[in-house]
Formats: structure tokens, C-alpha cells, sequence
């Protein structure tokens, strides 16, 4: 059972940010990705629309005979609410992993969110921390913007574009003086120099993939489900969209070839279940 | 026969470019139109997902028993070729009628053409207008911030992002002293002013919904297939994503209130046929 695979799915590619973090962690793991790149962006879309993405996703992920499903996504996470587990396998999506690390950073009780729009209109973040911190101040705002940018290679801290769109989103945020910032998007984490700039140093940023990424080591921990096998685990990505696409946005995204063999799904198939 | 609607689709709401002209054009004509926005956007994906999602968009078009299909998108257009009729249906993409008026308006025989990224690699705009002028110079260049950029009301030409963006994606092609620029995705005529300041008076922006327009008339006009019932048309509206999204979005592209019902469709639909 141990040497089954972890699978994390996400809208694309921004969910790679957590098994990076996975494959650092936990080497030992095999892990089966999908990205529905054919369907990306989720965070634009409507709350049922999501949901019956999620729903195709997560039946595809279960096909690979997974021991742990992990939402990478910001997005569905969110819509998702607090779900811990789908028919017995345990599941995490990033809301809960990255608030806890927040509520932990937050020295002052102040904590700024920033998402898809369906993600800060779910408001799960603000409810999640509310359930730890009860006094915690919670200010969100949407960044719609966000994800075309990383997707199109828009994430130098010294571009004017960059620039202007992180100032108009963390404005009202800074102004809140908050001491912790979760990047509540798997995208978010490639304008980590940009925002941290930004929001000055004494900001704690929380990547919300990297945690959702040592949530689930704590889970496998406490289970007792950590693959001993002692191998070298293996990543398999599955794509949506084009597989040429998948690398070539991958290798751009993560500023590094893919480790692992890349295979195709229809979207067709994610539908037919 | 010729009380039948007109079927006009896109990946989401820039098609609507599209139906205003056809209002104004013909405004006789009753119009079903289909916006994909549970999927949109179609020009930063595959050339085989992009044909997949076109002949499913098709197939639900051809159910309202329509006497006519405009693909309002550049995107399809391009992917699809020069396809005439489907079936016996007359059908046209934007790329032909926006070549045909370019063509007319190129004094210097110098065209420049943005799109999306699946436009401008498939290559359809310069084929079609050297099939007409075999010694135009063609530039052509993608632009694929400017579909997220339009939906998200990144439109004023004063806006630094927008001023920027516009300068950036244009400035190859103004080095090339085109005296027309196609404007090849049924979105960009919401950066009308800004690429047209940028641009300058001398050079001509050619809409391809807007001329996808005017060719329908033409081709309703030959065919003797004009609706002459001399009564007002409808418009009736479908989207794959929630109605309350689509009507919001529509409002806020078109600055004003849509002029039809909306209703759904599911992409479990589209897929299933």
C-alpha cells in the first residue's frame, strides 16, 4: 500500500510549485500530476463550474490508485472547502496548509489573502483562519491578473507591468499593515521577488503549494503510509491539453525540464469519467 | 427557410463584437449565440484541442437548425481554414472577411496582423491575403495578454498597463509602416483606442468581427437567403459557464445590457453532443 502514488492535480501547471516541494520532501514518493491545461483558468469561472471540473479531476486522479489526493490549486481548494478525505483516501487541498503557517507567522493578528476571484468570493481563507485565530483580521483581494501573467512570462520584479499589477492589487493590503501574506494561488509563487519587494521585508509570505506540500508529509507521517520502499520515487504528469504545450509551459514555469515522463488525457475522458 | 437564425459562436464573449453589427446590419435576422466561456480561452492552446472544442461548438449550433455559422473568433477561424459550408450550411470564420477588407484598404501593400498565439502560428491571415495580393508584406504578431487584459476591464487608453502592453505587442509591426492592421481576435476592438493612438490616423484597424458581419450579408444576399419577414429578430444567448458570469461579463464588455435571453448549456452537453 505504501508504495502507491500521491496525486496532486491542479487547473495547469501552477500546482508543479507543490511537487517540487513534494519531490524535496518526500523522495521516496511516486507522484501522478494533472494538470487540465485544456480548461485552464478554473479561478475565473464560475462556483458550479469549478466544482464539476474538481469532480472530473479527482476521478481521473482515482484511477491511478492514489493513497493521497492533493488539490495544488488555489481554487478549488477553496470551493472545495474543508474536505479531508474522498471515499477513505486522505485529501488535502492548500487552504487549511497554508493558513496554519500563516496563523503561526502572524505576529499581530493581521493576515492578507490574495487569489482568483473565486477564490477570495468563496471567503475560505478568512473562514479557515477564523477557525484557528478568532481575533485574526483577514484582508483578501482578487488578482485576476496574476496567472495570465506567470502563464505568459510576465514575472520580472523590474518590469513596469509586474510592477504597476502588484501595486494596484497589495495596495490596500499593505495599507492594512498585515505581517504574514499568503499567495493563495499555485501561481502566485513566481512573483515571490516582486511582492516580496513590495511588501517589505517584516511580511512573512506563505506559498500555499510548498505548504500543502508539508501538510501532506504530516498526514503520510501520521498514518503511517511514507513509502519505505527506500527507491527513488517517480513523477508522472498527465496533461489535458497538448503534451508539447505541457513541457514547453512547464519548462518556462519551473526554469527547469520536466523530471518525469509527460502522457495526454482528453478532456473527453475527464468528462465521460 | 429564411426565418431561420443565423448561428454565431465563440470561446466566450468577444463574438458579441459580431452580433451588435449584425443587429445594426440586418437587424431582421434572428441570431443564437454561443459563447464558450466554461473553456474560453481557446488562443493559448493546442491546434488539435482548439479544432476539438470548434466541432464540438458546431455540433450544438447546427441543433437550432440555423441557416447560417459564424465562427466570431478568431481563433477557429484561423484553425479551421478556408472551410465554405458545413454540410450544405454557408459558413464563415473572421479571417476571410477581415483579409478582403484589409486588402481593400492596404494602399502600400504592407499588412500587420495581431491575434492570439494559435492565430499568429497558424499562419491563416497572411495565406488568405497573399492568396488575394501575392505581394503584400505581411507582419504578424500575438498578443496574448490582451484577451485577459479585455476581460478584466484593462481597456483605457491612458492606463499604463494597457499603454504599455499595446506598445510592446505593436511596436514591430508600426517599425514596418503597415497602412492596415487587422485586428484578428473578436476581443481587441475593446483596445480600439489604445492601439489606434498608438498606431496612428494613417493606418487602418480592421474589426474581424465587424467584417465577418458585413460578409454575411453578403453571402444571405447572393444566396437569396435573407429573412424578409420583415419583423424585428432575437437574439438568444447560450454559455458554458453560469448565466449570472456571462450576462455580467457581456455588460461590462459591451457597455450596455444584453438584448436577449440567456440560458445555459453544460460542457458535459457540448462533449456528449
Amino acid at each position: 500500500m505504501n508504495e502507491q502514488a500521491i496525486g496532486i492535480f491542479d487547473s495547469g501547471i501552477g500546482g508543479l510549485t507543490c511537487v517540487r516541494e513534494m519531490n524535496k520532501l518526500l523522495p521516496n514518493e511516486n507522484i501522478v500530476y494533472f494538470g487540465d491545461t485544456a480548461r485552464i483558468p478554473y479561478g475565473t469561472r464560475s462556483r458550479e463550474t469549478i466544482k464539476l471540473y474538481a469532480e472530473q479531476d479527482i476521478g481521473f486522479i482515482r484511477k491511478h490508485n492514489v493513497k493521497m489526493i492533493i488539490a495544488a490549486c488555489g481554487t478549488v481548494s477553496s470551493t472545495m472547502g474543508s474536505c479531508k478525505d474522498i471515499d477513505g483516501i486522505p485529501f488535502t487541498g492548500v487552504v487549511i496548509p497554508a493558513v496554519q503557517a500563516a496563523c503561526a507567522a502572524a505576529r499581530n493578528g493581521r493576515i492578507g489573502v490574495i487569489g482568483t476571484p473565486a477564490t477570495i468570493k468563496s471567503g475560505a481563507y478568512g473562514k479557515a483562519i477564523r477557525a484557528i485565530r478568532q481575533d485574526t483580521a483577514v484582508m483578501g483581494n482578487a488578482c485576476p491578473m496574476f496567472v495570465p501573467m506567470v502563464e505568459n512570462g510576465l514575472t520580472d520584479k523590474d518590469d513596469i507591468i509586474v510592477k504597476t499589477m502588484v501595486e494596484r492589487y497589495l495596495k490596500p493590503i499593505k495599507k492594512e499593515k498585515v505581517d504574514a501574506l499568503i499567495l493563495g494561488c499555485t501561481h502566485y509563487p513566481m512573483l515571490y521577488d516582486a511582492i516580496a519587494e513590495y511588501m517589505g521585508e517584516e511580511v512573512k509570505l506563505i506559498s500555499a503549494g510548498a505548504e500543502a506540500a508539508k501538510y501532506a508529509l504530516n498526514v503520510l507521517t501520521m498514518k503511517n503510509m511514507l513509502n519505505d520502499s527506500g527507491e527513488q520515487g517517480t513523477n508522472l504528469f498527465y496533461s489535458s491539453d497538448s503534451i508539447e504545450l505541457f513541457e514547453e509551459n512547464a519548462r518556462s514555469f519551473m526554469g527547469e525540464e520536466l523530471n518525469g515522463q509527460v502522457r495526454a488525457v482528453s478532456t473527453d475522458e475527464l468528462v465521460k469519467g
